[in-house]
């Protein structure tokens, strides 16, 4: 049971913990890398000076591989201020009217300079660098290349596994439709690329080794126990990455509200929610978002989620999982609260359980 | 290797040709179950004579074994005249101008009336009856039980599933979001029945498995291979249901402008339509869609499907793929054209092949 993809980066299992930016601490991420996975800081909205500092705090707490993951975005966005102005009075005034003591205001920045965060990531120089929302330049894969960093992009559609082949990735992560939080999308509408594992992983699977090279492609979305990862392997994965699952760990810094939510998610109640972010996410539709089913004035990602990240920590702070971004896959259900070391332990012994009962 | 459900029906594989209604001849549905999986008779459109004709057809090729399928619906329909009357002003002018000399009528009957079609599926006593769009009545499941005739209901949530378990179904095909054609959906509104195969699949089964008695599930949805009928075994499916992968057998009448169609098909160009029928239904987005992207005049299932009926058999016999219904699912990329008893033996070769990989 050797895994090319594990043996390649020098770990244990073919077992990614997925990038779920704002809840991957450091804690998090080094208890699943000492466990034999691979931990992924999340760092999409952590300013530079940030990656370092958690980088350095994955290493002390003993992880040696592990990834830092960014997403592609321009690094300034110009932003509409009568719209921002009028989003922030329908914010301020559903807060209001739940309860809730907390104001929008303008951030400093809609969001951290991209291209800073990618200066941090290679001084901080992990084993792994994962991608979403677009794919990186030739100069930067050049400067990954120097530092023998390993390059994990995003996909959700079929071309956009290609894409990231083509700008020379050495694994693309395929998100079908059931998948957490934001997903990758860049090529296309949101709504065209809502493409089930099921069907995405052996398309995707079939056209990457159709190319020059083979790129190894690693399954993502509502995989949630060892079985789910053995269904993957067998529909062509080279690894698993699973982020809800990790969702519920005691070193997952989202809120208890959101974690106790997860408990009782029936997947019909898992849905696509724009008006957190201004981009389309996959997480339970709760009170947020039914007041405010389209994102306020329109306005895009990420202006419309800098706006809301304050209401979002207050929602959390005060225990209203109601009013906070509950993000989760639709297999959510299967959540198993449980500490991240146990958890790899025990879908590592899933798998080899599912995987020998066939062989019987 | 034996299987608890082919067992129970006496068939030599785990294995279900879809009910694809309008695309199931006789031929396709014998091949199938003369090469020892189900064959399904599609019968949601079939007038009763047709299904007591079709049923004696499939008999006289030899197959003794195989499933009844239809669509739970009222008898009568009630229709908006006026609306129909503008409804087909505008199919005819769409069809006209794309140059398709073919031209709406209004049908005797909206539909088959379902008691009918019930009271021949019972005289055709099939060794299974499946159901779509709603749950059976305990008269009927008790006219099924008397004639032993095996009860499959579908369903696209687990709460779906639920209801099935409870009307007294024999086993539960459940559809992920990724099925062609007209999914089973009948408690949730459309949008939130898009439950990816591999979420609600192990959510079915756990559901399915906790109550009174284990109810088999049986998966559908982008299965095209042997692999994938291996990775829903591992997920708790007691049998694989593959619909799109038998579109391009020469013995299923699909158009050959349709079957053509598939061989080019992109997942993200595999979309949910309802402007063919009124019902929500997966399938290739092409020109008549792009026309049309919703219902003529509002119109409701199966008032428009009626309507367009005439005009997509037009279509078809004019080789205009563009303006046909070209139901299929996500993974429609992956179909491989060849006779009904060949991929049988196809995918029961890499069912095997996948297992004994995974056992060495």
């Amino acid at each position: 049971m050797t895994s090319p993809f594990a043996n390649r980066l020098g770990i244990e299992h073919p077992l990614i913990q997925a990038p779920m930016s704002g809840s991957t601490p450091p804690a998090l991420v080094a208890a699943v890398s000492n466990a034999g996975g691979l931990g992924s800081l999340g760092a999409g909205y952590l300013e530079p000076q940030a990656i370092l500092e958690q980088a350095a705090q994955i290493r002390a707490l003993g992880a040696r591989t592990f990834a830092i993951s960014l997403f592609v975005l321009p690094d300034e966005f110009d932003a509409d201020m009568v719209a921002v102005a009028k989003a922030r009075e329908q914010l301020d005034a559903l807060m209001a009217s739940e309860g809730l003591d907390v104001r929008t205001s303008v951030p400093a920045r809609w969001a951290p300079r991209f291209s800073d965060q990618f200066a941090a990531l290679c001084e901080a120089q992990p084993a792994v660098a994962s991608f979403a929302f677009g794919v990186i330049s030739p100069a930067q894969l050049r400067e990954l290349q120097l530092r023998d960093i390993y390059l994990i992009g995003t996909a959700t559609t079929v071309a956009e596994a290609r894409a990231w082949a083509e700008a020379g990735a050495d694994a693309v992560c395929v998100q079908g439709a059931e998948a957490g939080g934001h997903r990758g999308t860049f090529l296309h509408q949101p709504e065209d690329a809502m493409i089930g594992l099921f069907a995405l992983l052996p398309l995707a699977v079939r056209a990457l080794s159709a190319g020059a090279r083979d790129v190894p492609v690693i399954a993502a979305g509502s995989i949630m126990d060892g079985r789910g990862m053995l269904a993957a392997e067998i529909l062509g994965a080279a690894a698993s990455q699973l982020g809800t699952a990790f969702l519920t760990c005691p070193e997952c810094s989202a809120a208890a509200a959101w974690k106790q939510d997860l408990l009782q998610t029936e997947e019909h109640q898992v849905t696509t929610i724009r008006s957190f972010s201004g981009r389309a996410a996959r997480g339970l539709r709760n009170r947020f978002v039914e007041a405010m089913p389209e994102p306020a004035q329109g306005l895009p990602y990420p202006l419309l989620n800098a706006l809301t990240a304050p209401l979002r920590r207050a929602a959390a702070a005060a225990g209203r999982g109601d009013l906070l971004s509950e993000w989760c896959g639709q297999a959510a259900g299967l959540v198993r609260p449980q500490p991240a070391a146990e958890l790899v332990a025990r879908l590592m012994h899933e798998y080899r359980l599912a995987r020998r009962t066939l062989a019987s």
